[in-house]
């Protein structure tokens, strides 16, 4: 019954597109206490497009942030099942912007790639399930399952407003399984299905040494550098030939994957190779003992994201700076509890610092990790319609990345989530020249008709 | 014969401070390209006063890079000993310039301390040599000593000019000392000759992992992230516990004080508590096995000044930076090569770079130590006249600081160079909230009055 559908989505791929470019040219960047009013242009651009593809109830619902865009088709009837869907409209800053190939908020394709901050991740996934959607109705005049769309504006800062939001909307939202398209396949030919996000401790290590920045020259070798000490501390964060977290305690709840996961990730063909390819890296390295796709997908990371501070101008200046900090986060995996880790952290960056400076360590962010069941039949649908959309049947890795609001869907719906991505790894989602693949846009649009289709056979098959 | 001298430059003292607030208003940073006109305008307000106090040939001669304001007195005979006198009239910048207590710029006197950028470094201390100038000459006719004035534009970026001019102009500049006020000293009651100075070599590392800046949730754990390198690399720089630097050969050239120096060394009441005291610094540290002193003057130091790359904003961003730098200085002693020791430095962190990046080592400045022979007689002058302008002996010790020129003129024009120094070490050089002590402005003009009454017997003295 989706055969029309997938004709439809063929012959208006070209003005889906179109649509997708009005939408990334609205700058919705939710860390930028500035581009509020772009926040705010970007839910009404994406409440009016649900509204013209046939959704009832559209509504940028208030939160306390930024408003969550919702809308529901629930035609389908009290037999078929209830599909919630999620994404979000925000997106990431665009610095460095001189990076940029092409300006970050005018769409631009070129060789086959939609260039635009918000191409992959995720205002191109989101109206990718928009055309599904608008091609189903428009020539079936109806759904398989009932749907619900939930689009927020504040993925890029955490979602901090979406789990009191979804709590206080629950009957809502209730549904037999949750879809996010905000994750990545390995390759154009290579779908995949991510069961799993990292969790995430995002701290800051300020170090105050002097009252007030000194001159190198008057006091250079009688007083303690902060930076001088900052990086004797982060050095001992990894052991620098293992590249092992060395906090105390740090993995000592890891839970390794199970016999099913472990067979399916083997399967997954992300190798040292494959990743010094996509990064360009000179080589690779990891936790020792662990492939790559381990490394990316079942063990916890720390990574430092930059050192503010001191003197970063051209040229030189010969500073002893008052402070000195790192902005550090670690990824973390089952069952790693966040606060404990942020806790190891602070306890032990504190151990190593010196009685010369103060040390204060602030917990930037928290987030939970989350596992999906591969059993479930949403899940198995998922695979089903990679299967039919791209004809190569998806691979299975839990996702490197951190959604919070997994973990939240799960626990306060009661339901599993699935996700099904359409980017790519080299997307450069969160970094400059940021793109989605053309191909996978039309792939992925015919790969949630599919999905849509699939679902209700799928849901009352006995398990 | 400078009775009358002390006396008028007492009953002119607010004025000479009128002037000198003119002087500091001009925003004359040499390190900021659009601050040109400002430099300009400094040099030629300086070329009034110095035509106005009565000085001769004054021009602001062109270097290949910015002015130097030159001028002379040449009446006090062939047998009178000719002293040239050198300061510079650019400054530091200002960031971070909200720590600012009042605008960089407008002289304000607070707590009988003179704020604004220069008022120490060296605007103040030029200024207070153009007084004494004055006071003598509005009072004698006539100087007892020969006097070349040559005030430069390129202190603050490592006078890259002028080593060339002074060669070019040596016949110019001939005389039987320098003398250079761009010192400090330890109270207000501890006047200090600097006989010597350090040198520097000024680094940058660069790091580069990926091609690109990545998400650290689609790669992080699986590629080495810059900074997680960059860290382990200087952290190796130095020893933790004994703050000794371990690039292999830093300290083969040391050269140990002699006896005398060290006694002198011995007699500075510069101790930790001290330095705990003028920095604020919870607790201070310091190469092992040496005291403060001695670390501040004699041992070579290596300071990181900041690093740049990643993201240094408010709140979160969960990059893998492409890059990763640190802005590195080396102070050096006496008989260490800055050349030398910059090929050690760059063999040094590229021995400890892992394969997984790529590391530039970039000499950003290179600058030779000075030593100055404490028996001289234009140095035994300036101790007598520090006597009569503060009533008590001052202490000897080098300079922490970088003087290139100090080097070039011993060599070229074969004299000895007198430091005579009026900064304090609060005077927050090269930081926010610069400032000159009122007292020690007073005192100041009336020492330099006391150098040149006291030089020409000094200099006739049998050696």
């Amino acid at each position: 019954m989706s055969h029309q559908a997938l004709l439809y989505s063929r012959s208006h791929n070209e003005s889906y597109l179109q649509s997708l470019h009005e939408f990334l040219r609205i700058p919705s960047i939710s860390t930028l206490p500035e581009a509020e009013p772009a926040i705010q242009a970007a839910a009404r651009w994406l409440a009016g497009a649900m509204t013209d593809i046939g959704l009832q109830r559209v509504a940028a619902m208030p939160t306390a942030g930024y408003p969550v865009v919702y809308g529901e088709w629930l035609g389908a009837g009290p037999h078929a099942p209830t599909l919630l869907y999620y994404g979000h409209y925000d997106v990431q800053p665009v610095d460095p912007v001189d990076e940029w190939l092409s300006p970050p908020f005018e769409p631009t394709v070129r060789n086959q790639q939609l260039f635009c901050r918000g191409a992959s991740d995720d205002k191109g996934q989101v109206y990718l399930v928009l055309a599904a959607i608008d091609s189903y109705l428009r020539t079936e005049g109806r759904l398989p399952v009932n749907l619900k769309v939930m689009i927020e504006g504040e993925e890029e800062i955490s979602s901090p407003s979406l789990a009191a939001w979804v709590k206080e909307h629950q009957p809502m939202l209730a549904c037999d399984a949750v879809l996010i398209c905000d994750s990545g396949i390995l390759a154009e030919n290579m779908p995949l299905i991510n069961h799993g996000t990292r969790g995430m401790a995002y701290m800051q290590v300020d170090v105050q040494g002097p009252a007030t920045d000194l001159h190198s020259g008057g006091f250079g070798g009688a007083v303690d550098n902060p930076f001088n000490v900052l990086v004797r501390i982060l050095a001992q964060l990894h052991d620098g030939e293992t590249r092992r977290v060395l906090i105390p305690g740090f993995y000592d709840n890891v839970a390794p994957p199970d016999a099913l996961e472990q067979r399916l990730l083997a399967q997954v063909p992300v190798s040292d190779q494959v990743i010094q390819a996509l990064t360009g890296a000179p080589a690779v390295a990891g936790e020792a003992g662990y492939t790559a796709a381990e490394r990316l997908t079942v063990r916890p990371t720390l990574d430092i994201h930059g050192m503010p501070g001191g003197f970063t101008g051209e040229g030189k200046k010969t500073v002893i700076p008052a402070r000195a900090s790192a902005k550090v986060s670690m990824r973390l995996v089952p069952d790693q509890d966040p606060a404990e880790i942020a806790a190891l952290f602070e306890r032990y960056v504190r151990s190593l610092a010196p009685s010369t400076v103060k040390v204060a360590v602030r917990t930037l962010g928290l987030a939970r990790w989350s596992l999906v069941d591969l059993h479930h039949p949403a899940v198995q649908a998922a695979a089903q319609a990679y299967q039919a959309g791209f004809d190569v049947a998806p691979l299975f890795m839990r996702g490197g990345g951190t959604l919070p609001i997994v973990a939240d869907f799960q626990d306060t719906l009661g339901v599993p989530v699935v996700m099904m991505g359409f980017g790519l790894p080299d997307d450069n989602a969160h970094a400059p020249n940021e793109k989605l693949s053309l191909n996978l846009f039309r792939r992925g649009i015919e790969t949630v008709i599919h999905y849509l289709a699939l679902l209700p056979e799928a849901m009352q098959a006995p398990r």
